[in-house]
């Protein structure tokens, strides 16, 4: 089997892992805008040969994993150059424009919009993760636009990594994930930057800071060349998810304001059964 | 050595474990005002005895780890009950409103105000963790007002327990703490907030829900009952960073509604640098 990964980073590399050690026998062929990552890639053993758009024609599963952007240019080039035995997917945290963008492609039925709800804070080649997808879901957007056994081909391989499959619509993906991941983000980012504005001197925050701080802020280490395109994609559920997430904020200044340590212990209290939620969610051993 | 522990949760019992290993021949005496979780300590050998108010004049230390409320209330009592060479600390995470009410005590120079930053997002005699304190940042208040032979031996204490000291006074503590503890909390309790109220259907965020929102969200699963009055304590410092942090995000929101994505590529590549400080931070094992 001939796999390609375009974009051998935290997601990338993690599934080539889990390809050389399922199929032993598979070649993984790498491409990367970014040739110091092609050799971090090669050097760590994540793929077997640097390869090129012109190669394509050989590949039986293409994974595109870089940002959303370069997702939705790239992936209409990619289609060109793939046989008709070949299935791609991507792993990207946004759906809707992809869709759009590809649904009058005369390729269409070689493409899977897939979303694997896996990954870290880091980010490059060295980020990849052995059995990073293992328990971990997959989201699968407009399964029926593709190729019947293009599709059992890409499920094989998840379901080989682990992976839990989940269906959903473009829109309802995007709107869902702005909750329970791009908020996040913003929440983190913002956070760190609020303490860091502050607290000028680092050695204070260095010192004061404990694990409930570093949890946190986790998220603020992201990289910005993958979130700044995710924002942008997904920006009017962002900005919806961002202003009741403001809302809540204000509400709760309100009540410190107004001493109502009543109502303060219920927001708290109701928000309690997160932990029932946050039990079922598998994280990385 | 006698050392009774006030209030056998999380912190306390995690301190008792350590005393235990430390000094076996102490003898550890808990009181606590949930007579369950007094028999729960008992049953999980972090207690020896079960005590009142009235053994207090043995007892050559006192800890008390209760809500911060009830350490303001409570420590004027206990410093009554107990003998001149006895020594009292606290392990609150408010110090300006606890350190001015005990300004006049005539037993003033037996307590010691400390703030150990450890801990989880659990609570109970359950919750309790062998060497919590390894690596971790012990704040004390006011050392000054503390009598000499009785700094020494709850230095001791924290020396062997693997505390790093560090002094500051307790408005300045105050100030610094909302920033890296509290302000953290109410982000991590309005996003899972935001969260549920639009996830009706918990199943969905349950399986779209990844690694790094269960990292945001997770001090989300706190006391109610410990952080009610730790905001009210706190309440000037809290409101402030509150307000500094949902400026940022309405800064954040702004950009995203101008399509200002060079401006938020810089924001989060500035709040980047917190991965430097957060190096830092020592985690639970």
């Amino acid at each position: 089997m001939n796999v390609f990964i375009i974009g051998i980073g935290l997601i990338g590399g993690s599934m080539a892992k889990d390809i050389k050690r399922l199929y032993p026998h598979s070649t993984i062929y790498g491409i990367d805008s970014n040739p110091s990552h092609l050799e971090e890639a090669m050097a760590l053993d994540l793929i077997d040969v640097k390869a090129s758009y012109d190669d394509l024609d050989k590949a039986n599963v293409v994974i595109v994993s870089i940002p959303v952007d370069g997702i939705v240019t790239e992936i209409p080039k990619i289609l060109e150059e793939i046989n008709e035995e070949c299935v791609v997917f991507d792993a990207g945290s946004t759906k809707a424009t992809l869709c759009k963008g590809l649904e009058d492609h005369p390729k269409r039925r070689n493409f899977l919009a897939c979303h694997p709800i896996a990954g870290t804070e880091f980010s490059g080649p060295s980020a990849a993760i052995d059995q990073l997808f293992q328990g971990k879901t997959n989201i699968i957007c407009e399964i029926e636009k593709t190729a019947f056994k293009l599709q059992e081909k890409a499920l094989e391989l998840f379901q080989q990594m682990g992976m839990r499959i989940r269906y959903m619509n473009p829109e309802a993906h995007d709107k869902h994930i702005a909750y329970v991941s791009h908020l996040s983000h913003i929440s983190s980012f913002m956070l760190g930057k609020t303490v860091i504005e502050k607290e000028k001197n680092e050695r204070d925050i260095f010192d004061m800071a404990g694990s409930g701080f570093e949890s946190t802020v986790r998220l603020a280490k992201s990289s910005p060349a993958m979130w700044t395109p995710i924002f942008k994609q997904n920006k009017e559920n962002v900005i919806e998810t961002l202003e009741e997430y403001i809302q809540n904020l204000e509400d709760f200044r309100q009540l410190l304001l107004e001493d109502d340590y009543r109502g303060i212990y219920n927001e708290m209290n109701n928000t309690n059964k997160i932990k029932k939620i946050l039990k079922g969610i598998p994280l990385n051993k």
